[in-house]
């Protein structure tokens, strides 16, 4: 009897190399279930993955993809090859939402390694890859960088070359794709119950967005498994240091998404996500609140109906931040955060302009 | 900073006047994923939302959208301009459904001031709404009045002249939408696994639903959010006057009616919500029962394929009723609920005639 | 008043005699919400229900319903006729998958009594019932043989003749469903992930499956609901011996299934189940382990791209199993499990074979 011997083991850190590309397993086909349980999931009312008519009036084909449910499901197919022995997932950045994605489309994950660094007790070391994901026709639809710190399983194999990627802290505007099929100029504010758009945000204005949301246990083991991502920290307590499962970062970040809906109606759709931490872990039971910080805003080339917002999205649980700046402190250049906030991420949204 | 200004903090008592339109944010197209998770979140068999081939056999152009989940979705739209500081949701009346819903229909929901009477205390008052929810062609599917009690934020602005709406106790058989373009004609009772139509049931005549359901918490937050109603109740402990989060009234009405399936299998779909309260609580963990009663039965005009059947669905928590009766006691005018009664709905249904 | 005489009691042991037939009530329209709702409740990644652009490629017409979320569906429609007064579900034998199911296709089910044999206490039997599934086209896409105990109502209703129906215990390569339209000629399996194929298995080998998966009570509800499948002991906890909800034995095959995707990738599709037993109730809060053990391989007639794995599907509770020889022993020719066994069932898939 040879037991285990097909059972996939993945990747250690010393099975990686520079240059080295996984085209990941199993490509998904999004529906309107998807999307359904999307929005039972999260709670989201972002407009354009929630009407046609609205969507299909600007110029989409239809109503689209919600950017995270795809990003979360492309993101899903990498974790076989790259962080089923993962320590910790440390960050992402350079995260390019390139392409509506429509229900019926196809999407394939592909990572190259970008970046290894053996940490200095020859246990473990991060891993950098560049992702992007493609539709079934082969055209990209979102790219992303992220990293994360992968056991060895022989602590005896020799260090890699140290090489650390450079990493954009932030997707320059230029680089934002806005499509020119897409129109902002007629879109009617009634349709979100705002009239606030993008003249209206300031630099550093704060929105303390009203509602919160308790997570229960199967809101995020329903979402990891619809989004086929096999970390098993997140099924099974006893692969959790904390004894307990760990709620899904990526759930989080939808959640606060979705609540982060009241204050921001007209953030029309996700161009890019600047980088993020969860900065705490998040349990069942935990009632999640959001905030917001308008950290930049942009025009974009060419576009006189639509602009950028680049937001901070702050998620604590179970008691409200009164102000942004009280999330963390910096101690010797270390980010310190408070125990109650659990997501401080930085993306840049689309908002339609003032018409003249 | 200035924190919050553009958060939306809905509308309170003093806010409202008659007359006053709300054309409501956030259309939404339904489609079958969201039947899909009716069905799990409801174990609804209705035959008409299940089978293609039965609806469209009828003159359906294929299986519709729930009635109940279509209303929940419609009603959940007028929540942020309503009834998000509302005290009390204190009943509804006059729901007619008037055209079938399919999946991939976009649902518009409309709601105008039609009453408003200050509570005596001056600290909240009573709003009145008619409304109704079109689809992408502008047909109106559905119309429905609803009343809430709101609390005033600023209890020193002055009480409206007190106008109070003339109610129809039950929609008339008049009233009632059935389409010359469906047949119950032909329709097989073998395929519902009941012989018993409309001329089988005898007014008072009591139906105990054999089944029960134990609410689990992700139910009806999953279905909440389903609706895009965002009461927060519903979501946040710290919301509830109960210390924990309150199980939607609404999905309550739907566990019922998915429970009285079995007696009332030929009950293919409602034509009407003549009135209803949530007599009580319900929490996670409560196990509802469904009992029906019939009120009262109709002839329809110029049809014999099909009769209207007034209905009262009781829904009760961890012990069955014995009889409809002892539901509750009137005392002084006022209906007494026993404390395990957590609905009283009274609606119309429409079921085959017996073929001559 | 007559309480009750509408709702329907189901059928007693007596009820039943040999040659009777049912047709199963309300049929069912599958759809891909009901395809994402079985990824999100069982974590499903085989790749033939998950991508349009594979399954087109291998000559399916696109994606295919799960075959377990299909059998389920068609199962769970015989509940109210066969099994709803059942004391215990004894066993299935010969399922054969005989063709694809796509979203949009509604399914029947139909019973036919095939045996029956009452316990000697006189107070419950046994009935065997031969069933079918059929599609809009009526084309039978699944039969299968199902025995259950169920009680008598009347125990002094005389005892039928003893019929006890010869079972195949494995169904028979040749009866396999493999169709000329579909090739594995060209299947990369990339596409999975794993290089193994058809020719890589041996007899005996066994494979122990990485991942484990804690069920939460709503994942069985929400399941056993999405398949309409009313037996009562899932959803009230008064109804179940155990003073909880019982685990939806279905629910706990189609875990197992998913968690066996981590070392048989390219098992593509379920041609048969040749047998099962559910050895010991799950609770919600128990963590599922799978064990896969190769019982047999053939070679398919006619074909040199495919070939046949006969498996043993082991599910476990709350640890792991050191080898599927410790599940159970044998003492007086009765299977005596071990405690945390939950699951021992005998399937045969398809897998594609090595190109030459």
């Amino acid at each position: 009897m040879s037991a285990n011997s097909k059972s996939p083991t993945g990747n250690f850190f010393e099975d990686f190399y520079i240059g080295q590309v996984f085209h990941h397993a199993t490509p998904r086909t999004i529906s309107d279930g998807d999307s359904a349980l999307y929005i039972a999931l999260t709670g989201a009312r972002q407009v354009l993955s929630s009407a046609d008519t609205v969507a299909h009036a600007m110029g989409y084909q239809r109503r689209v993809v919600d950017d995270l449910l795809a990003f979360h499901i492309a993101l899903g197919k990498t974790v076989p090859d790259i962080s089923i022995n993962a320590v910790a997932n440390l960050g992402y950045a350079q995260v390019k939402f390139l392409r509506p994605i429509y229900a019926g489309d196809t999407l394939s994950s592909k990572s190259t390694v970008i970046g290894l660094k053996q940490n200095s007790d020859g246990k473990s070391g991060v891993v950098y890859v560049q992702c992007e994901a493609s539709n079934q026709n082969h055209q990209i639809v979102m790219t992303w960088i992220r990293w994360v710190m992968v056991r060895k399983q022989d602590t005896a194999a020799p260090a890699p070359t140290t090489v650390i990627p450079e990493l954009d802290k932030v997707v320059d505007v230029n680089h934002l794709s806005v499509s020119a099929d897409i129109s902002y100029q007629l879109f009617d504010t009634q349709i979100t119950g705002s009239d606030y758009v993008w003249d209206d945000y300031e630099v550093n204005e704060q929105i303390h967005h009203p509602s919160g949301m308790t997570i229960d246990e199967s809101d995020h083991t329903l979402a990891t498994k619809l989004y086929q991502n096999p970390a098993r920290l997140h099924f099974d307590a006893t692969q959790s240091t904390y004894q307990k499962r760990l709620i899904f970062g990526g759930h989080i970040i939808s959640v606060c998404r979705a609540l982060s809906y009241e204050g921001l109606e007209n953030a029309l759709t996700i161009a890019a996500i600047n980088g993020g931490s969860h900065c705490n872990p998040t349990f069942a039971g935990d009632t999640i609140y959001a905030h917001s910080q308008v950290l930049d805003k942009w025009q974009l080339p060419n576009r006189e109906d639509v602009g950028a917002l680049r937001l901070r999205l702050l998620g604590v649980k179970n008691e409200r931040l009164q102000d942004a700046s009280m999330a963390m402190r910096e101690e010797n250049g270390k980010r310190i955060y408070q125990p109650n906030v659990v997501l401080d991420l930085d993306y840049t949204v689309l908002m339609p302009r003032k018409t003249k």
